[in-house]
């Protein structure tokens, strides 16, 4: 199989599969999500993945039934299945299938559905992103990976639209993250990014990315930063499980970064090292 | 059959609908619905909830490959395969089936869902409805009205887990709606109800609340209220296309309402008179 779908137990090719009308994420949206991408069929920060979709659960009170070694067992073992070269591997769960109706039962059972399919990512470092800002409009619960994905979904089509790469949010001056990535920004070796609240993505790359500013020497900042000083700043970086540590070139049409490609090598090189290590067979 | 559901030509009953794992209602919540009742097989205010469906679609770029016509024609003919009384009937679309990824093309078909189900109505008037409230944390797209219900879920839910009917959502000290409902309040002869801006959904109900108002005489207000007024208004109406005109009774444990229950029931002969008249077929 060139790429798979999972559901509740049942696999198939991804275009084939079925699911029921009845299931929560179809009227509501009722249900959250990981990704990560693997290599050698080794999922990439896979803990962190699975924790980080543990407690987006929790947060929206969906008790799974299953364990997380279970979860990373299955999708090991879906990995295997898989003849081609690098994945994309997306896993969701939705609190279950019912009339629809806004309240649920506790007894209700959880529906994991899971997606693989191939991935070639660009770990070269040298591609620079466009951007373009955009008032973040979208709820209070963005520290959850949730389904309820609309605004986020009409903000990349206005960038996908001019031929931009993604955007960047802000509420009133303060920037938040982008539509499917964190943001940071590297001003005088300092790397900084908006502190974890519920308006940012606890991003797993984000995290390694302050690690690894860390352990080069650079200066550490969780703080919110504004468009001006995102606009201003050496280096603007946007992170997620897809791209790792992406510099920016433009926002708003705009030149923009390109002050400290020392810095920002070294902390593309130490990203990378590390994903081709961890995903390594030999 | 006793209910029903529809999904791009195809029809079963609703248990056993099945769509593609990949319609981008499931990842994304990305669609939008609408939802009446039915009497005798007639479709209650069906133009309003076709109009506000069309409005919906073209709020978030949906280009649908149907005419208001063909939609209208469909759902009186789905009722008609129906032998039961009144039904609940919804219908949605999502942007199409795609691999998943947040920005669509153009030329991508939209999925046309519907589904129709027994439905009980409680328009005696007599039930009056115990609330709490909750912060309003959602986006600002309620004016839409989407597949992005994941809040309300939740505030839904806390407010079933204390057997309540209903929240009452505020930001800051305006209230704003309820988690599916719109909320309005009757003071001193005065039906107020909050303007239409992107905190508020266009009510259907809402509207020919304010029509009834109107027509008997009582003064209308499209201002917000805060929390303080809803508390110390005479009435407090809760109106939803299953709910037309439910009086509150108790918010947050305190007594509420019940000191124009004239006025209400005049408001509520009103709008159910209207119900019974469009829906008669004698």
């Amino acid at each position: 199989m060139e790429d798979l779908a999972y559901y509740n137990g049942k696999i198939t090719r991804l275009s084939e599969m079925m699911v029921p009308f009845n299931d929560r994420s179809h009227f509501f949206g009722d249900g959250v999500y990981d990704a990560s991408v693997a290599r050698n069929g080794i999922i990439f920060k896979l803990e962190d993945h699975i924790e980080r979709f543990f407690n987006s659960m929790a947060l929206i009170d969906i008790q799974p039934d299953f364990t997380k070694d279970e979860l990373r067992e299955l999708l090991q073992d879906l990995c295997q299945k898989l003849k081609t070269g690098d994945l994309f591997v997306y896993f969701q769960v939705s609190r279950g299938t019912a009339v629809r109706n806004h309240s649920y039962t506790q007894t209700i059972k959880p529906n994991l559905a899971i997606y693989m399919i191939p991935w070639t990512g660009d770990f070269s470092g040298g591609h620079r992103l466009k951007l373009m800002t955009v008032p973040d409009h979208r709820f209070e619960f963005c520290h959850i990976k949730t389904l309820n994905l609309l605004p986020n979904v009409l903000a990349s089509q206005s960038a996908t639209a001019q031929g931009l790469d993604e955007v960047v949010y802000h509420r009133e001056q303060r920037v938040t993250e982008c539509a499917h990535s964190n943001i940071s920004i590297l001003t005088n070796g300092v790397f900084q990014t908006a502190p974890l609240d519920h308006w940012i993505l606890p991003g797993i790359a984000r995290k390694y990315l302050l690690l690894a500013s860390q352990s080069l020497g650079f200066g550490i900042s969780e703080k919110p930063f504004t468009i001006e000083e995102m606009l201003a700043a050496d280096e603007i970086i946007v992170s997620s499980s897809g791209a790792l540590c992406a510099p920016v070139s433009e926002i708003d049409g705009r030149a923009v970064g390109g002050r400290d490609s020392e810095r920002l090598q070294q902390l593309q090189t130490k990203i990378y090292q590390d994903f081709f290590k961890e995903t390594d067979i030999d």
